[in-house]
């Protein structure tokens, strides 16, 4: 055993790995290596934390609802106040910025995510209590009754993170035990939230291996995690390839795998925009596409236009513009080579650059601000090539020929996160964005109208989600609460089974009298009124 | 071309299929084959399914849920018309008695699922709309945009039909075209009731695709059917083989499934229960075991009991019961092979057979009613094995040592639709009844008391699915409405769209007054109301 190598958190306790390989992160500002050095665990570490998730499990169901909202209050709370620390460290591993970024944008959002699962805890509105009086059955949402594997991508350090994020907030409000795999890129900042989730979780009083964390296995032993009889259920974000093989793993075994995979997010900009507000466009598209050097699950990768002066006239300032701003640093060594892949593999679809095009040869992962064009007739020869994400700053236009052609564009589109279509103000649009929405509408989570997709609100009624290869089910989001909560929830239905017996959330009286139920087809706070037998209706 | 060939159902007209083979049904009542020669579609069948399908998906968009609404109440009136010759060859093909089985209450339940689906159509409430008006986002459940490929299994004839059982309903309910893949063994039922679905879907002015159907295909254009780009989803129920390999592609082509592929149903009689009723336990358990030779997903396929005087006394029972029932014909020959093997698995497990075991030698297929007999140590030995499905009349009876091996058993089980804990009216088995259901509860899908599993409520608080091997996920239930139709639908999220470019059910104003809908975390059935800027909070 390697005595250097940081330690893991299964079981309840901070403990040593059971190791064969080790790996320390980068920084992609520099390149230069990190200091703290993490272990790769073997399939022991990982038998390890079933076993101890599936116990937690059947403890859990126990240790009720407050304390969960308690623990996920707790740790918010403790985010909050190791901020400073937290988004140092985080910066150093990503590259990406203290401030805004990370300190005042992504960390808040983190803590928020974390206190509306905990409201949604405490709410328990999510489970859906359902009750047919008539045929005395009720059923509700209630856990899986294993451990939630979340694997978090490289971009959002914390708010994806597979202890921190979204995933991880919804799948423990839902009552389960969360097993997380640090992304490899930033390490150091998954330990410090987990650390401050393992302090928050002693005081919470939940089974101490509610949470545990582990940085890095072999791919067999994730397939193997996922696919594994004593799991619940998997989250994934992060590269198509990785997401396709735990997918394939937990599909075989029944396992529920939640992935969110690719996605380009097509925006078209129509006539009577691009008319009426051109300059505003590329001011708007430019901010957007190069936030957080376009390392956005919802970064607007793909611009769909008509030919024409104004095309032209527009593309040109969005070259200017490409050219003039500062280049971030990418996530890491391999950002920068799947830049070069995605720009070669858009160039033998028929693209020509614009702008840009190559890695940057100093000492970071730094790739140039990048424009490609393509005609829609190349585009429509080969969509499929034509839509290969350049996951970066990396941004293709694409000028159809007329009107028309942008409409066979948009049905040409695989499934994406998001969809935005930017019309006139007034009604001179109208009848382009009936036509472009119709078929985009059933490829995107989220159709945007005159706003850049970048923005992804943790809102009741947002979807962080689409159809494949977006994600691997079109009826769920990862984002949104109570929504995202119900992915990790297992249907729970009750036949003639005594009040005192029930969950109190399917009992007659309403537990807290502000609960919403669906009772008898209507939703209520109400308890259940029992007609009194021989009563005229 | 085989003129001989019956005609099948693809983009709304019935035609001579592309058909390399045939096949013809059998009255499993007396082995004898059936006069109409049925044809094995081929892939060119199935490409034509999809493209019709898959124009008809977009025409359904625009159709309006009222037509579908109409469309389906047309069609339960239409079946309800034809109820004797629909009952009569359904009983030919399948040797279900006409009554009251198949007229009096399948028949019956069909339509009435057709109806509850309809009125769930035109009330839109299934679709969940959600509204974040700070946000300014909205979402909701819409169709999947491609047709849905529903293969029915054999033992619900109608119920389950591909053409007009509960995945029919809630798929068309839900907005999508469906293609109904008729089961081999009732040809003739499918194609009856698949003509009413024709005229009335002529009268309701729905697309004319929207309603397909192909009674066979080879396993590969199966495949090939439910991983094709334009198929919206699945719904399968049948022998977990066969599900297994659609599960796979669809699944690796990213399109939704939901399978039901077997249960055993497992009940607990606790001892208190034994002690107070016995005898009206017995009579219970052998109506439900043998009701429809015991063909019945939910069949309480296995019973738990704690060793002792009382349960040797109702095992003595029961077998006398077996013993003097008649002998119901199975769906096929295939069900009698179905029986041996299991008979056979079950016995290697070290099972004892109490009364029956072998096919009945006569012209029909019948299998002796049969009960098996296991010790608990003996199924804890190899609980895979002794939880082998004996789909018919042919039941395992698990004696446990005590309650402790019984708890132990209980958290043995698979993932089943239904378990059944029958315990003593009064406190008796209180404590027992909390041990055994705390695993119990976690791998079945409906928990009941004191009640048997066969019947299936169309409830909206039902769950007629359960965790896998049950079904592919634990979140849904293909029985149960508003709750079927959200397995085909994709979440659609509208951010920043002016509110006339809105579906009806996320405007600001209610569409019907009545619309359920859940606006800024409350439900309600009120208009978005807009705060007046600057008012006082």
């Amino acid at each position: 055993m390697n005595t250097t190598l940081e330690r893991v958190l299964i079981g309840g306790e901070w403990r040593p790995a059971e190791a064969t390989d080790s790996f320390r992160a980068m920084n992609p500002d520099t390149r230069e290596t990190l200091p703290h050095v993490y272990p790769v665990s073997t399939r022991s570490d990982v038998e390890a934390l079933l076993e101890a998730g599936s116990a937690a499990a059947s403890a859990l169901e126990d240790a009720g609802s407050e304390r969960i909202a308690s623990f996920l209050e707790g740790y918010a709370d403790r985010i909050d106040a190791a901020k400073e620390q937290i988004a140092a460290v985080a910066s150093l591993e990503t590259a990406l910025p203290v401030s805004p970024r990370l300190a005042d944008v992504e960390l808040p959002r983190t803590t928020n995510q974390l206190r509306q699962a905990a409201a949604a805890a405490r709410d328990t509105g999510w489970t859906m209590p359902t009750i047919d009086t008539a045929n005395g059955i009720r059923s509700f949402l209630g856990p899986l009754g294993g451990p939630v594997a979340v694997f978090g991508p490289n971009n959002f350090p914390l708010a994806f993170n597979g202890i921190a994020g979204g995933d991880f907030a919804a799948a423990i409000a839902a009552g389960n035990p969360v097993i997380a795999k640090a992304h490899s890129s930033h390490p150091r900042t998954t330990q410090l939230l987990a650390e401050e989730a393992f302090v928050a979780l002693q005081q919470s009083g939940l089974p101490p291996a509610t949470v545990q964390m582990i940085y890095r296995t072999s791919h067999e032993d994730g397939v193997w995690l996922v696919s594994h009889p004593l799991i619940g259920a998997c989250a994934y974000t992060g590269s198509r390839s990785a997401g396709l093989v735990l997918k394939a793993a937990a599909d075989g075994a029944g396992k529920p795998i939640y992935v969110e995979l690719s996605s380009v997010n097509p925006v078209f900009l129509l006539p009577g925009a691009l008319q009426e507000r051109s300059e505003a466009l590329a001011e708007e598209f430019h901010g957007s596409a190069l936030l957080g050097a376009g390392q956005f699950c919802t970064n607007p990768g793909i611009v769909v236009l008509a030919a024409g002066t104004r095309t032209e006239a527009f593309i040109a300032d969005l070259v200017a513009r490409f050219e003039a701003s500062p280049v971030g640093a990418l996530l890491g060594a391999a950002g920068v080579r799947g830049m070069e892949t995605a720009v070669e593999t858009l160039c033998q679809a028929g693209a020509s650059l614009l702008v840009g095009g190559n890695a940057l040869q100093d000492s970071g992962c730094r790739f140039q601000n990048t424009l490609l064009r393509i005609t829609g007739k190349d585009f429509l020869a080969d969509p499929a090539r034509s839509q290969t994400e350049a996951f970066g700053n990396g941004n293709l236009l694409v000028v159809a020929d007329d009107e028309g052609e942008m409409v066979r564009i948009a049905a040409a589109f695989e499934g994406n996160l998001t969809g935005c279509i930017y019309a006139h103000s007034g009604d001179a649009d109208n009848e382009l964005y009936g036509r472009v929405t119709k078929p985009l509408r059933r490829r995107v989570g989220r159709l945007l109208n005159d706003k850049m997709p970048t923005g992804v609100a943790v809102s009741a009624a947002m979807n962080h989600g689409g159809p494949y290869p977006a994600t691997g089910h079109p009826g769920f989001t990862a984002v949104g609460i109570p929504a995202a909560l119900r992915r990790f929830g297992m249907l729970e239905c009750y036949d003639n089974v005594r009040d005192n017996r029930l969950p109190p959330e399917l009992r007659d009286a309403n537990p807290t009298g502000r609960l919403w139920r669906f009772i008898d087809q209507q939703w209520t706070q109400d308890d259940v009124v029992h007609e009194a037998i021989g009563a005229r209706s």
